[in-house]
């Protein structure tokens, strides 16, 4: 485990020194205007991430072989100007295999990432539908895309943006889901279960976590929808047997799940399964922004009776914390 | 109770005779091309409207005395032109007192209104909040108000556009945001079970019933929003103590609950309880909508495997029936 | 080959007989006011449409085993009412095989499907990148799919909503793309012509056209977007050492070429080829409307120094002749 | 009156001694990057806002009971770094009661408070609606309310954007509207100046003007039209008599003054004189943003000949001054 | 003076005679179902538009030699089918030069046109600016384009869409901005109104109104605003010493006159007097559409106390009739 | 010729001398926070801009007399602050006559204006139409306006924003009109040409390009669109015998070449030629757009792997090189 994180260093005093593992996001050559080298260096931590600067690139202590994407052991110390902070590296080299959780070096779900997969294969127990859960314990059989599915981010920045993030996001949505289907008797229970574990698989493939999250270039051409559709198809024709119609339905949802052709779903929701899929995933993204943004507030000690910042994923509105305002007032 | 209904006579043949109770919508005096004077009568049911033609308006069997909003008992025959039903009246008069029952006039709610009614305040009982709890059983306790929230329907037209329709949306989603609000830690129970009980209570002002549903004047020019908003108000203005914040969220809560201001809501939810009340009323609404399209596709025997019509509540889309096409494919 | 074609049925006078073979699109029992049983007939031919009536329907020489899809062959004459006119209808039955042309039953391109198919054959010989043209000769190898695309429509209605329409826009836009591809050096040939053959080859799946022109349900909940690609992506899997990047290349213009999110592609064109593929589609969809708009007239012998009607590709614009208008000045 | 000005001060060179009154805005903690404490200070008055440090926290003649919204007297020099210009702060102390003129702290009017109020109740007296006169002078008769109503400002930032700017832009609204109605004989004048006088008065709680310009908690919830319509109807309430349907015509306009649903009015204008009030307002608000564009270029020396900056109140437009164009030909 | 107009016919019992002036808008040889030619004419007077019948177009009382545009005496009956009233033609010819006013068969102003007419130019008398006076003298000066401005309705449909309407129109905007333009010190009162007489003076080439109200094929390709420049342009050309940058604003004001790129300005306002122009076009457009459909209803004999109409001109809202329900509530 | 560019100067080091010809964009009088004044200039030639600073302005070296948009020889040395080049200037003087091409002053084309020109009347020659051939002929004739077309850019930012910028950009578009219109037999060739010649003409008059690239105040209030078309007009005047309607369709290309309301355009394309030419207008700028991003991210040594910025002038999408991405994995 790493002893000393980015955070804790953006609170440092100038010059104070430091020794700590990162993950180096970039590396640039770079010369003074007198013309002199120096390198500088992006790294991050699960805490975030700082600039680093090594002004004497010659020195034996400065590990030549050291590269984008590389775990590396920095020691320097803390450099202050205006309101910026950067590390002063005197010494870097490579971090040994197994020095350093990878966990520790990228941001990660809160959760325990067993415990979040046993409640989503519980629910795949559940079902009744052969087929269905055929097709899902198809997909999850295949080794990579399991472990995939256990890495990923839900996405790049925004919301779950952190390892695990994915499968913490289906797992709230499947909670959510059992609750709500049992209101209206329309609803086939399976589809919607799969639906919600299917939708957003094709972000194992549009996201990159590797160094820090990244769109590959292939999901930007082609998008996590129809990379996920992909994958779901190629599973079915393994699947013998299984119905036409009913691999229709699931890849309508997966298709349709962003709910207009303006988020780019190229087709609306058109079965009430699908429906539901698209309303519930939107609440649980929204729900997810109100929380994360009142958490924000509190670490930032912003008093109970204003409204927040401007929440990007609630279209730049503000919010009030309901609890603590009505506190205020009860004082 | 009535025998014969609207949707009956519409199935008749030509010069068929008939008699029965019905709610006049409106009267109007016309002449024929050859100058002759005729009276146009448009009459309901709970089971549709229809048009009726009384040829001989001096007969003294057709009473001079009936008007738009009398319940009437006429007899006559059916008669069809091309694709058209109309009733040829041979003799009308008022009803007598209790002679019909006036639900049957229009159309209403296939749920038990006590049963429904029961629900409601059971929810009303399991709150906490003493104010909230306070709020409610004040508005509940004027009962012109309390009979009003009974009988209003939820819409002139769309969706639950019934006696009783506003009581049973209502019911419905205390339902779905019980189920739903303990998936949410930060949500305020009482203040969601509040907004929901009184969103749409302004209904009872924008809307009559009294001779099919219409809009009023004041309801066109206010909206139900903001007569229901009024009739919050002044509630909380008899009850001593009652907490401003807490008043200014509630206030909130059915201002907001349109959640767009394209949609008439002024400001947007900006408190989680808030946001999720404007995505369950969405959500009943339009599941409510798919629902009532696959009874209608039934009714008109229209096969399985075909998408529905256009549904205006859903963007004219067309929507198809999972369970149906499935089962067509398994045969 | 057919004798009589509803075009010209619509000019005949009242009672005028005819005897002719239609394919019928729909068959309805129904009743007269009086209850009287009858048979409504919907049929079509190339030329057009038109309802038929049956008023007796237990008459021997209306055969009872005739159905939505046959081709049937009926006798009668021809009645006006208003300004609509209906076959009356005195006897029917189905066509014997090779009775009737099927290509004279429902509009069809007026080009040559065997020198359409050679064009583009030739095009396909033309390319030099061996992937690309492996791909496109793999897909015109499997026979059903090879004769689905010389037969499909390229939509329900608007722009080559006719046999073999499919194939006549493609071959059209792949004389467009030879013709602008050299205009600018950046653009890989082959990949444009890949493109333009591929880029609406879902609709094979999208649309049926057995019995007049109908989405297929599978189409409207998928598209034929999404079930071109995985026909794309079928095939390339069997095709050993096709690069990954050329098949992302290759869906990515499939994907895009409509251009726009509310258009139905979720992703923009992003590479070249993609954004002159959609420019140079949409083009010429838009002269085909304004040839078709410029032809209606004529035939329907409108003035020529008059704006046309208004047009639905053209977003309801109105048009003008120039060579027409011009022409009205020199005289 | 105060002195030395914000204004002033920010044309001050490095060093420059200054001594003045200032209000309060914010007051913050920090330390230096050598973890040596600081106070940050935001002070305001008439001609604007700037930033003062006291690096000196702990000196006797820093008074420590100073705090957001006191009026302060402060006492040291300018600094100037880069571009920006800070007040380097060696005294500071609470004004005394009276010290200062509270009107010196903010932006205020240009206009005789006094002369704008007269003109107000001028208009008021001109009426001859018994029951619109009765509402309007029970409103003001509220000393807290007239007050508010002299004070407030239209508008945090943007159009009258200063104290006593509601009355400003209301009186001047009223001279508009007195003018207009006259060309239209199907206004009713007493109500069009009743929604004048009203339109805007739930600023008075949307906004606080003790310390700056800013939204309440509430006013962001709510907005201003559903706080002035709250008070209306409160007010209304306590008149015996006051027509239902004047009543209902009042608050439809107070509702609907914004014009457009997206601009936050959840109803149109519906009645003529709601429809000439949303134009007038919008009118009177965009000349004041042009007179406001022309004389800020004119503080700042533009050339007469040249576009003004972009206008936000104006869709971002930029704007010509007729006037000086023309002058620059003729020269 | 006519003596019978169709508005009159429109109320005759079937078979009553009439004789009467039309003017001709279009005439169809037709044949019935039977092969019998008949001719279908549509004729105008300034109350309306009615189809006639000429069931034996042999009769030598029959004048062979009408055509579309001219002007007819008719003498027939009138026929009534269903709700459609038509006019059975037994006699018709052309009528001869001053046997009718042509104003009588066309929808004109209500006003005296000479009345109008000196009051516009009154207003230009009243200017001080040289070069803008000289301008629209100069334009007024050319007699027909004077003749065409007197004449002009102002719209195909919609507002003003009656002879006269142009300059009705013209002259109530002039009074507006007359009584506007002292409330706002930085407007050149001269600029305005000469924007005012300018700005639709492209109409009079724009539309057609010696048969009925029709586009010209070269107002459809380049609309009023366009056509109106060149006007003005070729005008300016031909007034030696007129400046420049006076030329540009008031160029400016007619291309900038509707206020928005998708209402056909390509160019925003940018002075403060195309801005008031825009403002007060627009005002009184949508009163004149307020107070004439109050009128609408008042002749169809609509209660007071309800909503009117979907008004197009206002989006389709309703409106209500402010003094006609204050009334209803008083009685 | 110059010896030493802006380029150039932005990679030299701290204190390095230089000496060379600039054009003068502007010259501001300032002083220091002590109060010591100096010079700011704007200095550009065809690589960039680049600011200096006079420290010392007193000294004989300066020149007194340098002003906005004189070409100026100025010596100094290059001085860096941050990331931030500036000149710090010594001495400075007017150019002479003749001693810096002014072409070396600001970006322009780099393809051989005579031989643009030659193209261009080459296609004029190739016309068949007397009238349209003469228009062009006529323009063409007037020396002033020749000399502007060659020289105009075609913008003042995005696409082709260089001297001789609009004359590119219309032979580009003339090879790309020649190539698609045989595909179209509908299309009047000869139209097209004149279209394309004379769509942007206004730009002469809409941009000034002296003294950096600006747009005029005529230019900002009226358009190149409005412009352009009273070039043409007056032209056309002078022509004998045009026919009226081919003038209205070269005006209606002009008027309508931008094809969208909201892009300008008060008229949609409404005959083929200006369909075509407002596709293939926007189809060059685009492509112009991709290849302009593409060298730009060779320039700056992007990786081909990597999908590039975002583009302006495509709705800020990001872009992907086909070929080095192709290459890439070749590889």
């Amino acid at each position: 485990m790493k002893d000393i994180y980015i955070a804790d260093l953006t609170t440092f005093d100038e010059g104070k020194l430091f020794d700590g593992f990162f993950l180096l996001l970039s590396k640039q050559q770079r010369t003074t205007k007198t013309n002199k080298p120096y390198i500088c260096l992006m790294m991050c931590d699960k805490t975030g991430q700082l600039e680093g600067r090594v002004w004497e690139p010659g020195d034996p202590r400065i590990a030549k072989d050291i590269d984008r994407g590389d775990v590396v052991k920095a020691r320097g110390c803390v450099s202050r100007f205006d309101d910026r902070v950067q590390m002063k590296v005197d010494q870097i080299r490579k971090a040994l295999p197994n020095e350093v959780d990878k966990t520790d070096l990228m941001p990660s779900t809160t959760y325990d990432v067993d415990g979040l997969w046993k409640q989503l294969t519980g629910f795949i127990e559940s079902m009744t539908n052969p087929h269905l859960k055929g097709l899902l314990n198809a997909m999850l059989a295949d080794q990579g895309l399991a472990q995939a599915y256990r890495e990923a981010p839900a996405a790049k920045q925004l919301h779950h943006a952190w390892l695990g993030g994915l499968l913490e996001h289906v797992v709230s949505l499947l909670n959510l889901a059992d609750r709500v289907v049992p209101n209206y008797p329309i609803l086939d229970r399976d589809l919607v279960l799969t639906g919600v574990i299917l939708h957003d698989i094709g972000k194992v493939r549009e996201l990159s976590w590797d160094i820090g999250f990244e769109y590959t270039v292939e999901g930007t051409l082609l998008g996590h929808i129809q990379m996920g559709m992909a994958l779901v198809e190629k599973t079915i024709e393994g699947l013998p047997g299984f119905p036409d119609r009913l691999k229709t339905l699931v890849l309508h949802m997966v298709l349709s799940h962003h709910g207009k052709l303006e988020f780019g779903s190229p087709k609306l929701p058109m079965i009430p399964e699908a429906l539901v899929l698209n309303f519930l995933d939107d609440l649980d993204a929204k729900m997810q922004a109100v929380a994360g943004e009142f958490d924000k507030c509190a670490r930032e000690g912003k008093p109970g009776d204003e409204m927040t910042g401007k929440v990007w994923a609630l279209d730049q509105r503000q919010l009030l914390n309901t609890r603590l305002w009505l506190q205020g007032e009860s004082k």
